[in-house]
């Protein structure tokens, strides 16, 4: 098979250095074209010195029309609304889509109500929502896929078993996540200067922030059910990982035992989800630089209650990995390429 | 007045040091008689370099007939069931002791099957629960204060307003904790290995942890209400700090200025307990090295929800600042001698 | 006797924050005016969360002419440059100043090469190099004090005995430099965005600091001798501590425990410099938050060759806290007043 | 080409997990047998959580007889002696072998110095010294190979063109280390507990490290020059990384510009060593989790001195990552399979 050609637009990010490295190291796609729009003639190694010998390319300013007829996927990682613009003005050729950004997740509705008018809310239905694991077919046939945020991938893994099976109460869930760093992106500000984010741990936009409204769509999609999240995230001094912990009400009895059979039954063909035996929480650091979810869980039987703790690489199945995933589940080859790497520990 | 003479119980570990940090700069105190069993016969500087220089004192063997007949107050930082044996021997003497362990903070019931059989139960009725802030009374006319756990101080500073009001529905509550990892105490294990807790968060004790019967019965005995917590404890990459969050229903109505304003009118006498604005929320290096704890808050009127944030430094108002608080109010002299300094950020 | 009134004037760095941490706990001063150009109007603690209820001062704009009539003692944390002109402004009132930028520690000469045209070169001459060990005669009757760089005091504090003493050649000095982030300000950039720097150690200007001909100018005139000194400063991941390593040629022939001795002697009445027993190296971890400078040494006989490792919190002895040491010694007062608290460890 | 079977002794080490990382990913080899002492019968996903699902095997006690006759390739990661004590056992076998420890590293003489009496003293003359870069063609005949310690491999990479080529005085070499703390190994001790560690800098074995003759024979050995290094190693608060900071006199007129001139035509064939340009100094973080060693470099022409900075990832290149590479060469394949990934960044 030749090669597919990919662009990434949005190069010069964490996500986009993630992307190249994935890249690198898949059997049948070549990295050909980047853009990005404030180091627009730099070589990526300039921005990127870890890339050094490895690509040669030259960042290309944004400009839709510019990207080269040959290309046969494109990653989008670009700020919101940008993204919807550019995908808008490129969806009619015959590539595949990978959006990285926010704008193709969520319905519309929702979409005007956490980030305003969106550009071209046609698209929208068209896009597939890309937490493989649980909507692998119509990413399959999909020609633009909304890959999901970071800290969704980890709460609808973490949930979805215990939804569908109709054992968790979903009209009263809480999400309390724990973030490293490089979830903020690469853009220097007073928050995330190494020493006012280091030796600290705090929570931000408690209740308001963007990804809970995803949640609450991509599990409510995926159940048929009406599901309600509390989701309050919190900053943890380190690059990178996601922990999600989730408090749940029963609404049928089961112990702990059983909950992680029917966990370990659900994602039984799933290579990149992996359950943890009984007494054993995951680590981010069990999953670092991998593609890998990670869920260990515990029933409280006395409160008829459970607590189940997902953990992810943010850039990689929160962002990249996962893009690459979709990439090949869209181009239907194995779905593992260029991401089986082990975790990297320590 | 002349200088009250103390002893410190188990100085070697890192409550240990932090209360001779506060101790050398204390004008009504001066310790004189340190005990470590494992490294008796050093001098505590060759255990902490960092005091060389302040305070020239042998650490001897733990044996309660060889404290000094002058000692005037004791603080006992030793493992559980060690601390009561001791403290049951010096009982007697006319002393004020605080300890900083958990042989006295709840009920010999729940201790019994939280930790095991207790070596003097019925001193634990005679120790007050030393939640400074909730507990002054008590604490003033004790002998023998039970400094609390460091998670129950974060969590129980957090719930007393909205409980004690009966705003919040008291039968249900979750705390999901984050702490550094000073928490663990200074005995090298593979699990406290620097590259196994570096750039990564777990959760540990899921609904086991032996704070949660501390919180609750802190916080029942606090209100008058039976109090139910589920708790999450988590270790997080950094020295220093817990932070609480911590999610309660709500049983009447209420905005988040309006539970905002009930906090600060709550601890308005309290030079220790710092209410953040609306919008915003602590993090720990706000109150690194210092004995402050800070609250934020967020009513989610839709879902008839709150969250509350709490933050404090472990090792200070989680444990020695919060005892030599204590010890000023059983003391009788002005409460933050010792621990007026400011937190030290970055 | 009456409290001293003092002025910061940019306030809003973290040398602006740790000056106030250490004044607030001063008998002697009180702070009453603060300045922040970019932060005027608002309060110190809007800046600064964990000053909040500590110290309850607007940030005002920075003019000269409305610093109040009984400011007492003037702290400038400012630009290099602004600092200059600003200490012309004021310098003909009754007041003491001490400078901590870069205006008045080394010579017109050197400061045109390394920094550019001074703005009031005359008062270069006027000023005492305030490491305040080796200069506590001039620091005394000054009425500026130039208060040195951070890597300058370790690196001098570390090589003085040995220089003074003609045992080490001067004319090939390594001085080789590791920081923490702190060090760098608190203005944003990418150099400082926590994932950049995490994990990570670099060089940077190498042979190129500015840092490098004030470590020479302050030994030589220390000394009387010709001191060359080649100088590479290293970034290291955390909040505070400046540890040099320093490789001298021995001019004459000594072992490990004479040079201890040495340096024993040499700094015996000095209650900030603590010399470290033989094979004992400090961590910059033991004297984190305090103003200590610890050192530790080893003489290869064979090589002929000495290595001094010298360790000080940059934040503390290398600023703010030498800033406080020479005001004390300015105003005639303890030395020690507001900066007599241990380090804080962990 | 059937798979090439190998076997692992000490596989529950940092080393260990990172052979099993790079075999996972490598066409030609399959890991089929591991050790570990303490925790034969564990499986190897028990000790490390994040291989779980990618490697299934049993962790046997170390008895070099039972180690299965159909295994090609032994890696060794075992503690000095030991490892000696092995290898001898199955030298005779039809089999690779590559010890990661320092048995076969140095010559007899100074193996007796610094380590003690060596358990088979003739095996030390048949084994390559692996840094692969400069010794590959003895690698490629070897049936032992010394795999290279980790500052030793950045000294030596960072070291050998300018000696090699005479430009910098052999006799007179300064190399100040920093290492991330994985460099320490796996076993629990206070000075890896993470709270001592962490937020600190400091040096240790100052001029007494074991790896300090194994730089200064490496280097002999391959410029033939009588090499003669002060080494200072540091810890630094981070999990992998090394950064060595290398001074030099130099013996000939040469520019900063030359110089990288001349390293870059040194290595000019070397897929895992860069050459940074002018003004740029490597950060440990851009090597991260790959094999490459890369090298920035200064001259100061009026000192007559140039600084050289090393850096690599002490567990890939000054590990396991050369082990692989070693291995490739000596079986006559591809040098960079199975290590061929991207740098892990942030």
């Amino acid at each position: 098979m030749d090669k597919k050609k990919v662009a990434i637009l949005g190069a010069s990010g964490y996500t986009g250095s993630e992307l190249i490295r994935f890249l690198l190291v898949h059997p049948n796609v070549e990295t050909t074209y980047l853009t990005a729009e404030k180091h627009a003639g730099k070589m990526i190694s300039d921005v990127f010195p870890h890339l050094k010998g490895l690509l040669d390319l030259e960042l290309m300013p944004l400009k839709p029309k510019s990207i080269p007829k040959n290309i046969d996927v494109v990653f989008a990682a670009l700020p919101h609304g940008t993204s919807a613009e550019v995908i808008n003005e490129i969806y009619h050729r015959d590539i595949k889509i990978i959006d990285l950004g926010a704008d193709f997740r969520i319905s519309n509705k929702n979409y005007k109500k956490w980030y305003g008018a969106h550009p071209c809310p046609e698209l929208i239905k068209k896009a597939a929502y890309g937490v493989t694991e649980l909507n692998r077919e119509k990413v399959k046939k999909a020609k633009l896929v909304a890959n999901p945020g970071c800290y969704p991938t980890s709460a609808i893994l973490g949930l979805a078993p215990i939804l569908k099976n109709k054992i968790a109460d979903e009209s009263k869930i809480i999400v309390d996540s724990k973030s490293g760093v490089t979830g903020a992106g690469r853009s220097p500000s007073l928050d995330y200067h190494f020493s006012e984010v280091n030796e600290g741990v705090k929570a931000y936009k408690v209740g308001e922030h963007r990804h809970m409204p995803e949640i609450e769509e991509g599990l409510s999609n995926y159940t048929g059910l009406k599901v309600n999240v509390s989701f309050t995230p919190h900053l943890i001094p380190m690059d990178r990982g996601i922990l999600s912990t989730i408090y749940v009400n029963l609404k049928k009895k089961t112990t702990t035992k059983q909950l992680i059979s029917l966990y370990k039954q659900h994602y039984k063909n799933e290579q990149f989800v992996r359950i943890c035996e009984e007494k054993a929480y995951p680590s981010t650091n069990q999953v670092r630089g991998s593609n890998y979810c990670d869920i260990g869980m515990r029933v409280d039987s006395a409160k008829n209650t459970a607590v189940i703790v997902s953990v992810i690489d943010n850039l990689v199945k929160g962002a990249s990995g996962q893009a690459v995933q979709n990439m090949n589940v869209m181009l239907g080859i194995k779905e593992d390429l260029g991401i089986n790497g082990a975790p990297i520990f320590p």
